[in-house]
């Protein structure tokens, strides 16, 4: 078997533990230098937190473990096609290669795709199914937030 | 001063309260039923974790509070233009109704704009910077995991 269809089969088995234990048939596993760095499991049943996905769990115990929310070079190996959140989230932390072992087409029978709201975000924003604002509030007699920032940013 | 105005003036304050804690300005506040049900903060430099965003702690945090990943109804104020793994959340989560006090373009001479993943995940997959690849694994001798779910779900 190879390295990536062990890895991938790893995923597979967290995603099957997790079912048996009442959660989502959802696992990770992120590898940095031909080893696990870190893996997750969807939590949204047990702890109701919409963001509790494999791969964003995973992103975020590589990070902490290695002091970096950089992750250049590592590879997710996700049983199910990531959501639109967990892509974003594996793109902020530079991660750009992904394999995943279940399609959008391989779940939809079993209502576990995350196409329709990809089809959603990929509308420009004034299209998608939301109310989303521009409200330039600044308060007044405080100094703006991104100067400041600049500031401590220059020391 | 509006109740909108009001929250948008309360993520404002947090994001610069993080900025003196050595943070990034970013705050936000999320509201149901005309009280703030969960607000957060930008953690990334302190925690190293890239998915550490004020809108995402937020979501996090109201879905843990009320039992519940769906939050319907719920508004969010940020303090920045919500990158694209804050939106997605905010979508699974079910929340239409989002705010932002400062636009990637005022953002942008500050490094702190969204834009170009915005650009880039609204492409299609295929022609997005990264390798994301099906890689349709089934162990041998296993039940299938989204069978598996689904005799679960029957109970």
């Amino acid at each position: 078997m190879s390295d990536a269809d062990r890895f991938m089969t790893e995923a597979i088995a967290l995603a099957r533990e997790n079912v048996r234990r009442g959660g989502r048939p959802f696992g990770a596993v992120l590898v940095m230098d031909g080893e696990v760095v870190a893996h997750g499991v969807n939590g949204v049943v047990e702890t109701h937190d919409p963001t509790s996905h494999a791969e964003l769990i995973a992103v975020r115990a590589a990070a902490i473990k290695r002091h970096s929310p950089i992750l250049k070079g590592a590879t997710m190996y996700a049983s199910g096609h990531p959501c639109p959140m967990c892509l974003a989230a594996m793109r902020l932390a530079g991660i750009t290669d992904i394999y995943y072992a279940y399609s959008n087409e391989d779940g939809a029978p079993f209502g576990l795709t995350s196409a329709p709201l990809y089809a959603d975000l990929q509308k420009p924003l004034a299209e998608q199914q939301m109310n989303f604002a521009y409200r330039p509030v600044r308060p007044k007699g405080e100094e703006d937030i991104y100067d400041l920032w600049r500031k401590m940013q220059e020391g």
